[in-house]
């Protein structure tokens, strides 16, 4: 592997395995040693990359917006894009351990202040963004604030992903937030487009949308 | 004082004072100790009323179930009291540390499962109970189902104070508990009752709901 294509899948095998160790043992008795020893290799390749178990806590909680850039939605369809970003989020908790470990520790706040805060704004600006396309598109309800409405999705989002881990372990998420778009979708798409938006799971759209 | 009636208070003033240090602290660094400082009392006296620390975490989290017992809102108006148990909480998220240091105990899971699992259930059975009246009084859109409701209720309030605790130290918290309400009772509540259920804080009702 080249120097610079080797140095880049190492910083993932960090990331990845200071997600696991901190899944394992919560961000504060987790210890560098131990996510050296999970990542197989030396602490000076850890310290190489990260200056310290800070940065790397840093590091793990900017991987959402690492995340948001490659799941980046379709914007032709901007409402459905809002839907299928909430499902695509939910779906990412459930398989993969870095965004898992990513959004605890934002929840936790185990960070400075201003990198928490951009873990919840990367969200909220992401809705939001997409919200404004509708608008300029004419889908929305008239009167719709999308900064406001996407305050409400982020937080219902992660409201009911540490609801559903505490109750069920997770099983039923992906439900629960088809409750809530099946809720709201009335109140946010203009009663024309509404039968152009599938409030169902990605995974769910077989048939017609119901 | 009577010996019971001096029990009641120390068993509070431990409570507060347990709230107390692990708001400062977290409940992870937070020592009984410290507790018994701040509560000015003797160890024994904590040990009398708590066998240990876990208990008094499990005591602390508990305390939303009190709180709600001593909150027990109008039953007569059932939606209504549904948006002023939301405004009451983050209210007394505001103002109360005990409740406070109780949510945030919830949040981060630092009891046994079943602890959490109830702390999480208590909210959602409380709004449901509301809701299923709002429902024999024929209040709401035909079709709406209490539990699924009161699950988004109260995943939206859980994930709005913690965006809103991150981004403004909870300063708009109540603003975007107002957003939510406007946005949903439409969809919640019969078009010929809207009329009758205020969206508004109860602090701002003085004028005509508008």
């Amino acid at each position: 592997m080249p120097r610079q294509q080797r140095a880049v899948a190492t910083r993932s095998s960090i990331l990845r395995a200071a997600a696991a160790v901190i899944e394992r043992r919560g961000y504060g008795a987790a210890t560098v040693a131990e996510i050296v020893r999970e990542a197989g290799i030396t602490k000076g390749a850890l310290y190489f990359h990260f200056a310290s178990k800070e940065a790397l806590a840093e590091a793990v909680i900017a991987e959402q917006g690492e995340w948001r850039t490659q799941h980046g939605p379709d914007a032709d369809a901007p409402v459905q894009a809002v839907v299928d970003l909430a499902y695509s989020f939910v779906e990412a908790l459930l398989t993969d351990p870095l965004m898992r470990a990513s959004v605890r520790m934002t929840l936790d706040r185990v960070a400075a202040d201003e990198v928490i805060r951009a873990g919840y704004l990367g969200w909220i600006e992401a809705v939001a963004d997409l919200l404004r396309e509708a608008e300029a598109a004419g889908s929305l309800v008239p009167g719709t604030d999308p900064e406001r409405f996407a305050y409400v999705v982020t937080s219902v989002v992660t409201g009911m992903q540490l609801t559903s881990e505490a109750l069920t372990g997770r099983a039923d998420l992906i439900e629960r937030v088809e409750d809530f778009w099946r809720l709201v979708l009335p109140v946010l798409v203009r009663p024309e487009e509404l039968a152009g938006v599938d409030p169902r799971p990605p995974g769910l759209r077989t048939t017609e949308a119901g």
